[in-house]
């Protein structure tokens, strides 16, 4: 594919801003922005934190190269310092971010940015587009992976989605949301993510009959053979055909049939005959892999209904999240420093929603000691301490009415340094440790929080001196 | 960002199945695939092709490196003559497209790959990945900028998007269907696609106030004044300040004000008191931007409420397609060469509507010689030859008794070599030549297939000779 530097997939307005902020003085006023999102997809309890590896690859290898330059300059609008800036542009801001693989909640920041706001302000876009995708297929994948209920599900979907980092990165989210692999070769080679694959409708037609090219391939896979049984008619042809096969090839040679693909019709009543079948064939150790427009809801569906299943490839409906394919996540500024200090900042808006929290945050999760569950998370100014061995009350920052008394808990830091003054602090995990932790974590969220339908909101609660500080900006209307 | 070779972003089946081609003596059997979608997103009535200018960078560079080929033999199913032909690839088939910009209906090929079984069961990923994505943001672009009715639509979603490409190609396939620009600054960089913007809230928070935020801005861009008016309040705080920052700096400057942007809010209610303030300020060629949560129904509800609006910026509803983010295009061999004879393929299904049309095919467009518009759509055998001086009758495929007889009408071939035995035969033109073309070709649709609602379906029948291969197939079971 044609190469490109994502140092200028940025919105325009950042580097009108940028110059701005240079020409008025202003470029090395040390600002925080906060990246977080004000809805769950799909309206459901949580979401999975995934997309930092990539802001790292970004943050890493952010330059502007001599024909970046050359570009901004032909606009005829930037000043020639700003343009010298931004060639020997350095990276030196401070990030916190929330580890990928976490449950996250609304409003609480994903990301914190802080440092001189001519730097700070460029990462918006880039952000923002690596944080919100990956952070949806993540969440979407850890949906589908817990309607299965313990069947591998893998990602299919690589034809559907929208461009190839889609594809790749979606991929990568999707394992760390729990996938068990994908049909993405390059994914393997890039992250080690297991990629998996036999046979489409076009192998069946190139040969003059089902049979012989079920034995064909048996013939050069023996150890993986998956028979994509849907071609012609799934119960009175191709699973007579994949036993045949298994009589007349593998079952010489010793091995086993090690499954079947269905990739259409209705897979409830498709499995169970073939399951039946199989069985009476002596293949009870045959697995059935279905692989037709699936999600959490048919998944959950068929289940229910007494499907066979035991593994299940999830397309377009996965790598778009196509129920809902917007994580509406944002990069809002939240303080200016002014003479050492940090002043909070708000946004008002017309839509209530829209108003930001202001100051510089640190964001504790409280687990608790009896459950291991966690119970709430507290945003707090960072400036704040707290004395987590001793009971504490948290309010609903909307409903300020609705207390609760935590005891016997332990409170963890979400945030995580990242890079400090522009230096990398933090070695990423390996895809397989993100991917456990994921795991791990989910397992933590209580149940109510886990439905689909009407999940229970988790309590995301402010600490009273932020929610002052908060309200006291909302009365002065901003200033 | 992290490059990677797409010569693997390949369905891990294509190369069990390509090894298995190699195996059985099938390589080199020439066969045709055809890429089609079965369904216009949003039950529109046509979509717009694109896609095919990432087709040609994929198909022009397409190679295995050293690095590809060891990952592929540690998989340890693959021979080493496989190995070794991917690494000698040579491009050798033929290829035949629709042009981008192009109005395209459902089982309609908009891709023909003609040659080597092992070569064209390769490319199926990509092809379906880049051609899926861009057709449909082209399409929901063309929506889009339907419904805006003349007025500028800018694309506005990078941060949305679904990864890198997603954002820049998205806003190539939204220029292609109608935006007049895009935010994301690297698009006008590699493509030439006039990128836009001016200020976001952190701008107006960075200040003590807005009014010298506006002032500010006003000084260093004079010519490109477009203030975003909603971080406090709208009508009682931000277009007041825009006035007061016109009065103070523009004015005395001779220079006048741009525009002003609001991205919150009834944008009906708001646009029009803004309208009635801006005018009375003497500022009646200030333009209204808006930019909140938009798509085609919410720009067709606000105008046909009077809503007063100059330009629109569209994000994330446009560049993931969010009411319909996939096109479900599928690639499927529908020929093989046997004894120097094409013989066509079907697939089954259990699902009625996933049965393939055999063949290879070609597709012809009629045109009004009246009208100019465009009148039916004729798939046929590409060994069929037609008279188009005379009058033609066309049935309908799946309701036969459904005929039409066309006079007067002009008949153009849809299909474009694009490739020849692996030499590309085909220059794209230039973007802005893609973008005018498919402006032309939209006018020459029928208003009652542009519809949004229900639109009237078109025309798209299969010529008697193909219609009787497809019958005959299905009468046989394929065989």
């Amino acid at each position: 594919m044609r190469d490109f530097d994502v140092s200028l997939l940025c919105d325009f307005y950042e580097f009108t801003m940028g110059n701005g902020y240079f020409r008025s003085g202003k470029k090395d006023v040390s600002v925080c922005f906060d990246l977080y999102f004000r809805k769950v997809p799909d309206d459901g309890g949580f979401a999975i934190a995934a997309g930092l590896g990539s802001v790292i690859d970004y943050l890493d290898s952010l330059h502007f190269s001599s024909e970046d330059i050359s570009f901004l300059r032909s606009k005829g609008i930037f000043c020639e310092e700003f343009l010298a800036y931004l060639e020997n542009f350095r990276f030196a801001c401070d990030v916190y971010a929330v580890e990928e693989g976490t449950p996250v909640f609304p409003n609480e920041p994903l990301v914190v940015v802080q440092g001189p706001a001519i730097q700070a302000q460029l990462l918006e876009t880039m952000l923002l587009l690596l944080v919100n995708h990956q952070t949806l297929i993540a969440t979407k994948a850890n949906r589908i992976c817990r309607a299965a209920a313990g069947r591998p599900v893998f990602e299919f979907g690589s034809r559907r989605a929208q461009g190839t980092y889609a594809a790749v990165l979606g991929a990568r989210a999707a394992y760390i949301g729990g996938c068990s692999g994908t049909a993405c070769a390059v994914c393997e080679k890039m992250y080690g993510i297991p990629a998996v694959g036999t046979m489409a409708h076009s192998w069946i037609q190139m040969y003059d009959d089902e049979l012989t090219a079920f034995c064909e391939y048996a013939r050069f896979y023996p150890d993986n053979c998956i028979f994509l049984v849907d071609t012609y008619n799934v119960l009175r042809s191709g699973i007579l055909n994949a036993v045949k096969a298994y009589e007349t090839v593998l079952k010489p040679m010793g091995k086993r049939l090690k499954g079947i693909r269905i990739d259409s019709g209705d897979i409830a009543y498709l499995t169970k005959k073939a399951r039946k079948m199989l069985d009476e064939a002596g293949l009870s150790d045959c697995t059935i892999f279905v692989s037709n427009s699936l999600d959490e809801y048919v998944i959950r569906d068929v289940l229910s209904q007494g499907a066979e299943i035991d593994s299940f490839g999830v397309g377009e409906r996965l790598i778009t999240s196509k129920s809902e394919p917007v994580l509406g996540g944002v990069y809002k500024l939240v303080s200016v420093n002014k003479d050492g200090r940090d002043i909070p900042k708000i946004k008002f808006s017309e839509n209530a929603g829209k108003v930001t929290t202001p100051g510089v945050k640190e964001v504790y999760r409280l687990f608790s000691n009896t459950t291991g569950k966690m119970v709430a998370d507290l945003i707090a100014l960072r400036e704040e301490s707290f004395d987590f061995t001793a009971p504490i009350t948290l309010f609903d920052p909307a409903f300020t009415w609705k207390r609760k008394t935590f005891e016997g808990y332990t409170a963890k830091r979400l945030l995580t340094p990242i890079y400090r003054k522009g230096r990398r602090v933090y070695q990423p995990p390996s895809i397989q440790q993100i991917r456990d932790f994921c795991r791990q974590e989910t397992e933590k969220v209580w149940e109510e929080v886990l439905r689909f339908e009407n999940p229970q909101p988790y309590y995301v609660d402010l600490s009273p001196k932020l929610w002052e500080v908060k309200q006291e900006l909302l009365r002065r209307g901003g200033k």
